[in-house]
């Protein structure tokens, strides 16, 4: 990492916010306390703000001298997660029952860090700190883009922590980089009846384990084997008494792709074999598709200036591909559907085989991964600046 | 029907028994206020009764003076169900929630008409009248039987009401009229995960839908097609999100069968086909099954005296065969596994082509089977007389 | 056994005859050397013959006195199955890949004992000794009814050995006896294609798996547990190649039932569910079904005339009872749909715990049996004139 | 393309040969006549080759002057596929039942117009024109390899025809090209028994549906979604007749993986599997897996070789790139496990939207492709040269 960012002083800094935001995790729409201790940071390094959009989002703001330079913004997600902490961390969840399991502590700290090095030495751009509100939940950046705070912006750069990398790693892909991801609920609407009596009744259990089992076909036999794809079953609710035939059943799922095309095979493949195996038994199951976050797409010219500046923070040896896109998903999506940018991710695990997922109990980051992503979004917005002035 | 049964004015007092008996539904080992109602009748018709034993049973004693002569038993069932009437009828359930919808409230009512026609010309027999509590759930049976009550009797009668015959129509067969009933509870353990990575975890809840489909051919492939037999899983419940893989899942079922080969072999295949899901898919899958109640067996002897009793009541038109057991089970099982006995059925339908399911909530009986019943009471008793000591 | 059946004489020659059939086994509709042999038995007896019909069918006919007795007709089958017979008999099956493993041999040398018994002292009404070809296939008795040769016949009778009971041993049933067979193929239409590429094919194999699996709840769901049901599919043969996607599979089964309204739902079923499960895949599944031999279903009358016959010959004590209906086919039953009559079954094993099932390449009888069987139509002739004259 | 493949008398010579061998189509193994055409045009062009080794290979050899200049092999399959030709075209195979329908004729052609244009110019290193029999079963690369005569080559390169692509186009790639495919024999061993007594047999076909459908959770639940996997069952066949059940059944199939994880699961999967489902139903199911061809792995340095050469004749607009690997196989991934090199594919459709999969009866190329592959093969010669002596 090139020396400017070797500050002792600043790490400490960013180290003490982060434990703050880690020990009070709020969940999505809640971002109260966690949106105060952000003002009280940007106050302090003389970064005006606005706190008046809906939700919690706080939206920093660095002004730049070059009317013709490009608006970039750095987006930070706020919301923690519900589950009990289990990692013995001084400084773990307070809050019984909700956690800081997916780093975005760690993230609203890096761009905390990025604030203060880009008014250090300032830009000649106009630069965003976007703190957005319920990424976990609910879509809390079509809140902030609807809220119009993001109409100027040319660029806009986000990134996540990951086990999947080491310290000193950041992976930036153009291109597909995060599935779509949709979910959808099932009624299957059977006859009850007396347990002895099958004949007398349409068992909506037998229907759902035969449902549950047909619907491994959409994955295993008519999806092209090389476009990833899942359809899992989440829940399954039905019956109430082990001597009386159910009379309905109720599943939820997800459904992940990469493709449209894929996406659109599912839908369709559900419908049809809910209809099917509902014709099978003479019963009725419904169904119902919600959409959720669209994959991310980071944009090709924003994706080399991100592959630039992570390369001067990590070195070539630092900077990593992407083999095929996660089947997670993550709404910068929505940012990425109106403005150019680019989603990274920093290697953030403490030793080096340790993988422990995101979201579970016993979550936690290497630290230093905080100087590498203070250090990227500081880089980006300048490489952005030169990018769209050259 | 002889003539000595058309009294009106015992007909009358039955269904003021009936209706305030069916008013005021207790649920098994509740039966307080049934008992008063009893006791209060026997004590009217001065008839000596117990009711010091466990649960709620009243036993009423009549002796007779033959020391030779059998002792002869009549039983009723005492409680109601849970569930909500819905027939309009004046004298519904009053009790929110609970309800004679088994016609249990009848079955007491018989044995009291019964008693009455037993007290006004007396055999030389001693009778007892078992009132007995807890035949829904709990097998009130054994409790009677445990307390020691019946030790010296010969022979023990009962019936149900049904709408599978007509006021008139006594069902009268020796050997197994009803099934063996047991229950059993299977414990999938999977390994939870989140939803998009399914490699990563043990999906409860497809295990769960090829279990279910799998034991579909215990009944269809591995028992006699001649012999009866149901596994019912009646309850699931997996998952408690649509995005994450479900760690277990609980089913709960049912078991019926008439004869102890085909119950061993459901037993043994339930255990057999658990084992077997769990390591197709490397999870572990628990079954625990408990037994319900034996298959009514009625004895040979008793079952000639009951024919022979229900032929003076309802003529030789009257008397139904059975085609096959019921499915149906029943606790008066316990009795006959000690002493020699005969359960029957009473028509009760209230016209031609009703058919209305025992544990509907629109159940209610043809009040006219109330004769029909105490007289077949009377003669049983009498008809035992004559064949033990002829 | 009564004493006149005890002839020695009668009994070596029975051998003989049965052993001389067993030996030349012919299929259905092929049996020259068999009707050959019966023709020169009767010959001897004297007794006259048609042998102009269709098929191979012998009639063998002896004239009563009486023209106001019934006319009594014994019925017994020729054909011989396909198979190779495993006995180490001294007289086993001579062609290869045939075998007397029905027992025909024995049923055809029973009648002749009978007219051998008969001819010996003639009862007052004509007696018809019907040798029917083609019993295992292709309802031979269909055509020997076609030909008009029964027109005149009061009653017929017939049986078959097994090793369900011992020599000596009688089962005389009234009512339905034996099942309905009814067979069906299933013709599953999917797309062929590439191996490793499934999205471009519908796989006739996962469809056909779906299928089998799916049809089990037809049997264990759909029809009352009461009534016995058989579906098996008896054959399935799919695809030409493990690296090419099966285009279209071929399925073969059979149903067995015992009920008219079972029978319906049956196919009904399988209709609904072969449509269902090709929506299911977006194939097309056709399903032909054929119907088989209907129930046995032996009259009232009849059944009293046999059950005494039985009775003289073997005694109360070797009189069986039917506990249900054997799920097996018979095509006995089309005579039973023209002419009243009674079907026996002859317990034939060799010694106390033998079980080997018809059709068995093992099989064999005790020939003990032969004297029982002839006894037994000797008797039910004379039983029915005594009844339909007195 | 560059002027000097333009030349027309090469094209004609080139159709000329390529119709003659696609009129006498010859399974692998059996190349004799195809081996005597391309001998006799090697001698025309005065070109020595080698026929003494097994199978039906011939192998050219054009000698170099530099002996520090690399020994560059270019291969060409040259075997026919079972099936009947469905083009219409004059030059249609003349072989009932055989047909070149992977375009091999194409890249013997290819091969052999490099031969002529190298012969013409040559460049100073030795050249080896393998043409290799079976490579559609058999894996004739291994029989090549094996004789030894590959042993001093530097690199190989071949390529294949496809109507993934135009004319004009090739795809060039490093790494990963194709899968590995492997293959599996299933056998369900059950019990045999009469179609009418399910409980007595252990039904082979029943079992084979829920293996089959069990199946299916392999891919669409243990294999992470982003890794590509195909479990394939091509053929199934069981029982004889439809009121038998079937004692046995045999299930082939094949499998695709493009990593040796994912292989190695599926492989472990479909033993545990196999197992499980003939525990749940008390049956043996064995299992017998065989390796197929491994997958095409192009080497780095002969890629970029590739890619230039690939160039210079299709442009830069020509140029494709693998957005992933085919599930299909090809046995010059032995060669590759010994020798770098690389494996390219050559646009073939005939107009724009034209797809016909290989191994249709349709299948038919653009004899455009010739000139485009004859080029290629040539340039890539000297571009290895060049590369490797620089």
């Amino acid at each position: 990492m090139i020396d400017k960012y070797k500050s002792e002083h600043l790490y400490e800094w960013m180290i003490e916010i982060r434990r703050k935001l880690h020990r009070h995790p709020e969940l999505a729409f809640e971002e109260i306390e966690t949106a105060k201790v952000l003002m009280g940071q940007l106050t302090k390094l003389g970064i005006p703000y606005d706190y008046a959009g809906p939700g919690h989002a706080v939206i920093g703001k660095l002004s730049g001298k070059n009317a013709a330079a490009p608006v970039v913004a750095l987006r930070a997600d706020m919301d923690a997660l519900p589950g009990t902490e289990n990692t013995n961390l001084p400084f773990a969840s307070f809050i019984q029952g909700k956690m800081h399991a997916c780093g975005h502590d760690a993230h609203m700290t890096m761009v905390l860090g990025a604030a203060a090095l880009l008014k250090t030495s300032p830009p000649p751009c106009h630069v965003l700190f976007i703190f957005q509100p319920a990424e976990e939940k609910g879509g809390g950046a079509r809140v902030v883009l609807e809220s119009g705070a993001l109409q100027s912006v040319s660029a806009i750069f986000g990134g996540h922590v990951t086990h999947h990398y080491g310290v000193g790693e950041i992976m930036v892909a153009d291109g597909v980089i995060t599935a779509q991801s949709d979910r959808f609920k099932i009624h299957v609407k059977g006859k009850g009846g007396h347990g002895a009596r099958p004949h007398e009744a349409t068992d909506a259990i037998v229907i759902t384990g035969l449902l549950i089992t047909a619907l491994q076909t959409l994955v295993s036999r008519e999806i092209n084997p090389v476009y990833p794809a899942v359809v899992t079953i989440g829940t399954v609710h039905a019956g109430s008494a082990p001597n009386v035939i159910a009379e309905e059943a109720i599943l939820e799922g997800s459904i992940r792709s990469t493709l449209p095309e894929v996406r659109e095979h599912i839908h369709a493949g559900l419908r049809r074999m809910a209809k099917a195996i509902g014709e099978l038994h003479n019963a009725k199951i419904d169904i119902d598709i919600t959409q959720g976050y669209p994959p991310v797409v980071n944009t090709t010219r924003e994706s080399q200036i991100a592959h630039r500046a992570a390369e001067k923070v990590v070195g070539r040896t630092g900077l990593m591909t992407l083999d095929h896109p996660s089947m997670g998903s993550e709404d910068f999506s929505y940012y990425l559907q109106k403005i150019p940018g680019c989603y990274v991710r920093f290697g953030a695990r403490r030793h080096e085989h340790e993988y422990i997922p995101l979201h579970s109990p016993e979550f936690d980051i290497n630290e230093e991964v905080l100087k590498v992503g203070a250090a990227f979004f500081d880089e980006v917005v300048r490489e952005t600046v030169q990018d769209y002035l050259s």
